[in-house]
């Protein structure tokens, strides 16, 4: 790919799959009967500009196994709803107490607290209702899929990471520990969205596990890279606060290790993430990049 | 039924309901690789005494139709795992302010806020893992009950009523109002219990419709009961603190009409329910009793 070219997909992905959540969030069946207030806090937290990793991991991998795209999607925005919540939940001041996200105040500033909450409450459970309804998908297909995002997503995937994390304030952690919590903290839905990508399109159960280990390589480098970022990064680059992790006394591998270390394990996950897609050849050229993206990414 | 037969068998229930979520909560494969602080906090905001009314509902609306108990069981753990969240997130600071739940301190009290939020987080996604891992209903009734918990539990039911309740403080409401959020935020899970009996047991459209509105009934009812314990119980009695509609600034049916009025309302909304069960005969008289019994409760 030429420099850029990825970039630009990616960036081409993220303004369809806000347009999709955006209408999926103003005439959905699943939330009819809203009230406006919340339904405009989980708008507010999900059409926020991000990246939508996920939801691209998701299509792409569902591509390798020509899986039905719309299907894809719709399990690409369902894990998005997963990820938007959880930024709602950690930037409420009894977590990470952040008042900005993307440039925009976070919902609990534009809204209130009980509110960021309870939107955040309602996008979880949205997740599962909207995986439920992808009807070209038979019905053991969607079970395996809420089956696995419920242990992804919940207590032993990113909900237990962000309890690993926030114990870790003031205290000297273990190279393992660090790793182990930030492969559930980032790494348990980013792996998530490429094994339900497998797994919505009927792929193999070897082929599932390729791409559940390319996604812990991607969700791990993924960590990391934002480690370096909180290190070293600028806020007004990366778009939020920096050194917060210092600021709360939580060691990172950024500090154990220096810049240039971690550089060097970003290598190593990228490489890992690529070997994975090795039976796929030229057909995995977006998945290797993403690797490849995640790892150097500047915000 | 003899005087305090009912109370016996709804203890019992109790009991062995609160047997079953506690080896769930120590040994399920669902949350095996969960850290120790957050699964000790959803111990805490699950193992609390409760009435496990939820369960029950969906036990005896499964014996209606010759349902699997188990399985009805297995849905009724998830649903009462939604219904503890629902309570954790409430009592949160930001939300209700509660310090004490059936005497102990809440989930924020006894951990922190954080942790709390997560726990109730962890709660909501392995409700809906519980349900997809029911193995001897079909693959099309458990995205059925998933799709239904949902829509009751998410925005357009329970956290929709959260909200509405929140939102309602220091302002007049119509009597309209009031009664849709206290259906959305108490009688939707209600409802969602006795029509998932139903579902699970491959009950026929007609049936989950009764069931539905059974508990319809049923739900709004325990609110009021709610209200009435709210404005003129004890605290030491009901096991909370009262008085707390009046304190937030709250309009509730029971200030606006008075004892007597709610007491009569609560009369008609029994007949309701008594007569979706006139089908089944003998056969109802233990949820002929649970609608008599949510709306003359002590506590």
């Amino acid at each position: 790919m030429k420099p850029g070219e990825f970039e630009a997909i990616l960036k081409a992905n993220a303004s369809a799959v806000g347009d999709l959540l955006d209408d999926f969030l103003s005439s959905n069946q699943l939330i009819a009967g809203t009230p406006h207030h919340l339904l405009n806090a989980m708008r507010h937290g999900v059409l926020n500009g991000g990246k939508r990793l996920r939801p691209f991991l998701v299509c792409e991998v569902a591509k390798l196994f020509d899986g039905n795209p719309k299907a894809a999607m719709q399990v690409g925005l369902a894990i998005e709803c997963i990820h938007s919540y959880s930024l709602v939940h950690d930037d409420l001041p009894a977590m990470d107490d952040d008042d900005i996200r993307r440039g925009k105040p976070t919902v609990h500033k534009a809204f209130d607290e009980a509110t960021a909450i309870l939107a955040g409450d309602a996008l979880l459970t949205l997740a599962f209702g909207i995986v439920a309804s992808v009807d070209t998908v038979p019905h053991d297909i969607r079970i395996k899929l809420i089956t696995l995002m419920a242990k992804k997503a919940g207590a032993p995937g990113m909900v237990g990471g962000q309890v690993l994390d926030m114990q870790a304030s003031g205290k000297a952690r273990s190279e393992i520990e660090i790793t182990r919590m930030q492969a559930m903290k980032t790494g348990a839905l980013i792996s998530c969205a490429c094994e339900a990508g497998a797994l919505v399109s009927g792929a193999s159960d070897d082929d599932r596990t390729r791409m559940r280990r390319y996604g812990e390589n991607v969700g791990i480098a993924f960590q990391l890279a934002d480690d370096i970022l909180d290190e070293y990064g600028d806020a007004s680059v990366v778009g939020k606060a920096t050194r917060k992790d210092r600021d709360q006394g939580k060691q990172t591998l950024a500090q154990i290790y220096g810049k240039r270390a971690l550089e060097d394990r970003l290598a190593a996950l990228v490489s890992g993430a690529e070997e994975m897609l090795e039976p796929f050849g030229e057909r995995a050229e977006r998945l290797v990049e993403a690797a490849r993206f995640v790892s150097i990414r500047k915000s």
